[in-house]
């Protein structure tokens, strides 16, 4: 029996530039009850991803911005509270996208059911879930590593970027990461098998980078831009790939960031594509079952970052642009 | 029987910045004989090309640079006036790179026996050759342009640009060309078919651009950077394509030009890519055989900007990369 209240965090304003607390509100509101057609779900986790300082913006994206007023758009896993669905029943799991609240309705588009044995159904929003899948479909469909490269990657302890050094390491390429702090570079060597990791706290960036990468690099999985991208650039190999998933350094800049040097571009035939997941909708199956199978077997591993209750996910949201979570982000709305 | 005087202009030093005839040094030196295996060339046409530019100097490139002291390098059209390689006979008129001299030896390498009867020998460095496929493999292997796209490409009325919008028009698609002066313009429109062409000259190219594309650009052919790049990227459609072939307007800057702002690139999903018409070899019988048959019928035609004597290939260079020619560049060294 659902709870009579729910509450939501709501997009309250748009942040220039670097957004803050005050960009949320937190209401409390009656919990819906399902239409003919329609499920309750119940929120277990809500997913936090750097993409969402895209939708609290105005500005043209490959998504409509969350609404004003509205809750925060976000993944979520959930339990089925009520069901008005032919295809769900009470207590089924399910991936949504019930955004940050605690209670979501659902016409069951976009739903999928988890099976809780299979796997802990918090991964569904993270290594077998779309940051698991922007991996995959980035590194291989677009980097193309071969046996032998070397694939870079920065926020290489986090829900992309871990994925990417692992899969690299499975294709026999040298994985080598970028993350901050030592406790995050340690944890990317030592458990993910990445064959260095670079503290981008630390001074000479540039310099510990070309240690790392004797034959310089033949993949740059872009998901920070910034810095790391100024670092990288220069290292790149003739005929060099970059799929650029997201440059998290540059969200909240109010004016554009210079990127490449077409004249460089030029010179060493480079490939760089901007990609979302979703353009790879249909690797959706391969996906599950190589990173399913690598899970289960070890090879991939993953880490999480919980933070308890729903009130905890604009700061624990905030701290994510800046680096501040140590794995995968979720809140944990209730258990 | 060849004359005895062989006169050649050397690579005499680097430019910095904007080249001059000062880099240059015409010197006469005897015909050499050739040796076992080997011919001796008598330059017919000899190709100037933008990439020269990068030939010029030292810094790393995808090919080394010419050398101070020797002749530049460059494509040729010759006759075989001396032989003593068994798969050449005096007479013999063939594609190499010979580069700027009136006599050149080879062994054979590289060179491609040429038939006048099929299309005029000069047409083997233009629209039949380097640049012809430049612009085939470019387009349809990078750009990928589908039937109802735009394709925009600047140099419209040069060796490369040209075939760029005359194959897009054949695909399809709607070509723009952006060209140099009111005479290039009327060229490429009323010659060449393109549905439109923008005069670089005029005032307000942003917006004489955005009028001519009213449903964006799906593909654009980069082959000049600066300005024209900084019209286009605005107008750029969600998965457009970027071949990336040439940055004429940046050659002669002596430190980075920024290139296109990373966020867009994820935005739009773009792709962009560099490369060099070698990167694509496995193409030229394909390139042969289809343009080959355009040229014959009508669908696809040239114009060449010739120049008479060797002596003259340094100030028609320096006029290329300032956009004087009109057409696909040319020396005529000997009839």
């Amino acid at each position: 029996m659902p709870a009579s209240i729910n509450r939501q965090i709501l997009l309250k304003s748009r942040p220039e530039g670097a957004p803050s607390r005050d960009n949320f509100a937190l209401v409390e509101t009656p919990v819906p009850t399902p239409g003919e057609g329609e499920v309750l779900m119940r929120t277990l986790f809500l997913s936090l991803d750097p993409y969402m300082r895209g939708r609290m913006s105005a500005a043209k994206s490959y998504a409509k911005p969350a609404e004003l007023g509205q809750p925060m758009v976000g993944g979520t896993v959930g339990e089925i509270v009520a069901s008005r669905h032919p295809q769900y029943r009470e207590g089924d799991i399910v991936l949504g996208y019930g955004g940050w609240q605690e209670y979501a309705l659902s016409n069951g588009r976009g739903l999928r059911k988890l099976d809780p044995a299979a796997a802990p159904v918090s991964t569904a929003l993270g290594v077998l879930g779309m940051p698991g899948m922007t991996a995959y479909v980035g590194l291989l469909e677009i980097g193309q590593p071969r046996p032998g490269e070397t694939v870079v990657v920065a926020a290489a302890s986090g829900a992309v970027g871990s994925v990417v050094g692992q899969i690299a390491k499975i294709k026999g390429c040298r994985a080598v990461g970028i993350a901050g702090g030592t406790a995050k570079c340690r944890f990317v060597v030592e458990e993910l098998g990445f064959d260095a990791c670079i503290d981008h706290h630390a001074p000479d960036l540039d310099r510990h980078l070309e240690i790392a990468c004797p034959k310089g690099i033949d993949v740059y999985f872009e998901n920070v831009g910034g810095a790391v991208q100024r670092a990288v650039w220069p290292l790149l190999n003739d005929f060099a790939r970059v799929p650029v998933c997201g440059v998290i350094a540059q969200y909240n800049a109010t004016g554009p960031s210079p990127g490449p040097d077409t004249a460089t571009i030029l010179r060493k035939r480079l490939l760089v594509r901007g990609f979302i997941v979703w353009d790879f909708a249909a690797k959706e199956a391969d996906f599950l079952r190589d990173v399913g199978a690598w899970v289960r077997d070890g090879r991939v591993k993953y880490r999480e970052d919980i933070v308890d209750g729903l009130e905890k996910a604009p700061e624990a949201f905030l701290g994510l642009l800046q680096g501040k979570n140590f794995g995968k982000m979720l809140v944990r709305v209730a258990r």
